[in-house]
């Protein structure tokens, strides 16, 4: 089953040459796109859909976000609104509601996450573990996401559960936790952190990640400068998340690297932090993504439009550097070369804006514009 | 036909003594809310809806749009993005397209924008002329406006056109022009900022105004300080609107008189200008409204639970203080008594989140939570 969509005024991701051309079409043939170019040119196809003139960008791909949890801390969010600040121990509440959910409500919970996503247009999703903290808890987080998202995450080492010794956990999670959850995930994660873990317990779990087969990304800088992005490069991570907090030499060494900047500004805006540096990043040539992080501690938004706006009015990114950080950027912070664009051979993960150009996601903030999706060929 | 909404997890502004209160049912009854209360106590009624836990808030009331206009300045907002200021003569640009759209372009613009506002959980709308700035064209707006929306405001003094001699505009504004368009607004506006309207002159037209019988609210302080909170609390205005840039006087101007700021957070957010101090105006007693001020130029969202998540995070009001100014204090600022809270006898416009707390409009930024609403009783 082929489907031609037509009168696109705005088509974006499809061109090697030009990321946006104008007055275009697209054709959809089963789970990949299959043609791509002026309207004019396009080819016949079993259905036609008519996007009225409007936008057309590849789905938005989300390479960091934690969906495997239970409850929620909209209180916490609204006393530290007023002055608390964020700190990663806050993650153990989480643990506690997580560890005590059934296997049935944390399935759920991803997936009406997952879905939420889909209608404002994401259709690739990165999901870690990291609310479990026990060898069965952590196994149980990274097999119920590989259930339902495309990528999937071990992120045992992402707090220290209460009371216990670091060093002992340490060996936990290289250890027993680490074969039991390499089977169900593609990448190994560590929140390097003060309050989290140090630069000697990051090589230690990353080293033994790699030695199962999982590939290092990387939760580094986030809430103050320290050895994460420096980590990242050394161990040719995918992607160092956050960088929040960058030195001059952090940044060029993301750009001589690799590894992808990942930013996640609602981060910043929940916990009312400064936002990274991204025209540093960009104007040194770094590769940058746009995620979410949604969780229920950081940041409970799921809407990359929403990051997107914050990219631009925030951090200074132009709506394009933007959109692309959002789409192809999020592809390269997972190693994925089938997502985040629109070019013959690409999954047909598709997304029709209720508007005429992808400027509008940063322009009209807050507004859903989302007017149709569809995730490897499929209407959503 | 009578309505009760049962298993409100949590219900805003439907009793006198608390803003909020659990476990609740809300009885409407034709176009009007009947009852209010606690959920085990809730009366029979023809139709029954199960809230399934989660929150009931009174509809957004928006108390400051301009939705008569055609064309879009997205590209300006890109540009203005990279480094281009606001300026109040950007508004020139859609005059022109405005100018020569036809009345059901314009009718048809109103309608997509009021309508989009609705799905956001929107049930009062105010709506401005101010694209026309000749005698016909504002008539045309005031009078596609008053089809559409619930409150029309004439601003022909939202900024002098092209070419005119400002006094000429004035007498103008003051005389046929204010003739044509009164019979279709309830409300006079001046946009008071130095590139537009002074001080003397906003006197003059608020005066003329209110001899047409509308009443005064004003664009005030948006750009710099200025005269303009002080004019407003002179003439008794409704609201002042924007109060970007106050001074100590203004604040307490504001807190010593019958006018309501209405903030304006969209607009600092699109324009990259400072927010205001809501805590200020706050914390001295003042009546604060938020509303998105829903433009092509300056804020082209059309998001009230934007607006309450800006407030929050870049004004530091609470969550409830922030969901009040959106809805009581909206009314407030329109003069209304019988929308903006859910008490019995109220306009039953009743907005269904899709989340157990009114603090998820903040908690969850850019994510669409509305799951269904009401507007006089009618689910939309």
């Amino acid at each position: 089953m082929s489907t031609v969509i037509t009168n696109i005024g705005e088509l974006a991701g499809a061109d090697e040459e030009r990321w946006l051309v104008e007055d275009a079409a697209l054709v959809i043939d089963g789970d990949r796109i299959a043609w791509a170019g002026p309207a004019a040119d396009a080819p016949a196809a079993d259905e036609r859909y008519d996007a009225g003139g409007r936008a057309v960008l590849p789905g938005f791909v989300d390479s960091h976000a934690h969906l495997v949890f239970a409850g929620e801390r909209a209180e916490e969010f609204a006393a530290r609104m007023s002055g608390r600040p964020y700190a990663a121990g806050g993650i153990r509440t989480t643990v506690e509601r997580t560890r005590s959910a059934s296997d049935d409500d944390l399935r759920a919970n991803v997936g009406r996450i997952v879905a939420e996503m889909a209608r404002q247009g994401t259709t690739t999703v990165e999901c870690k573990s990291g609310y479990g903290l026990t060898v069965e808890q952590e196994e149980r987080a990274v097999r119920i996401a590989a259930e339902i998202v495309d990528e999937v995450t071990f992120l045992g080492a992402h707090v220290v559960p209460a009371g216990a010794d670091p060093a002992d956990y340490v060996r936990l999670v290289t250890g027993p936790m680490l074969a039991a959850c390499a089977p169900y995930a593609r990448w190994i994660d560590v929140f390097c952190e003060r309050g989290a873990f140090d630069a000697d317990q990051t090589r230690e779990i990353l080293t033994a990640g790699r030695a199962a087969g999982l590939v290092p990304r990387l939760h580094a800088n986030q809430l103050g400068p320290g050895p994460g992005v420096g980590i990242a490069v050394e161990f040719d991570a995918a992607s160092a998340d956050h960088c929040t907090f960058l030195t001059e030499e952090d940044v060029a060494a993301l750009a001589d690297s690799g590894t992808v900047a990942t930013l996640l500004p609602g981060v910043e805006f929940s916990t009312r932090q400064p936002y990274p540096d991204a025209r540093a990043l960009l104007d040194a040539g770094a590769n940058v993504a746009l995620a979410t992080d949604c969780n229920p501690g950081s940041c409970y938004s799921s809407s990359m439009a929403f990051c997107v706006a914050l990219a631009v009015r925030e951090m200074r990114m132009t709506p394009e550097e933007a959109v692309r950080a959002a789409t192809e950027g999020g592809a390269k912070a997972l190693r994925r070369t089938d997502v985040g664009h629109l070019r013959p051979g690409a999954r047909a993960d598709v997304l029709l804006l209720d508007a005429p150009s992808h400027i509008h996601l940063a322009y009209r903030p807050g507004v859903p514009q989302v007017a149709q999706v569809w995730r490897s060929g499929k209407a959503i």
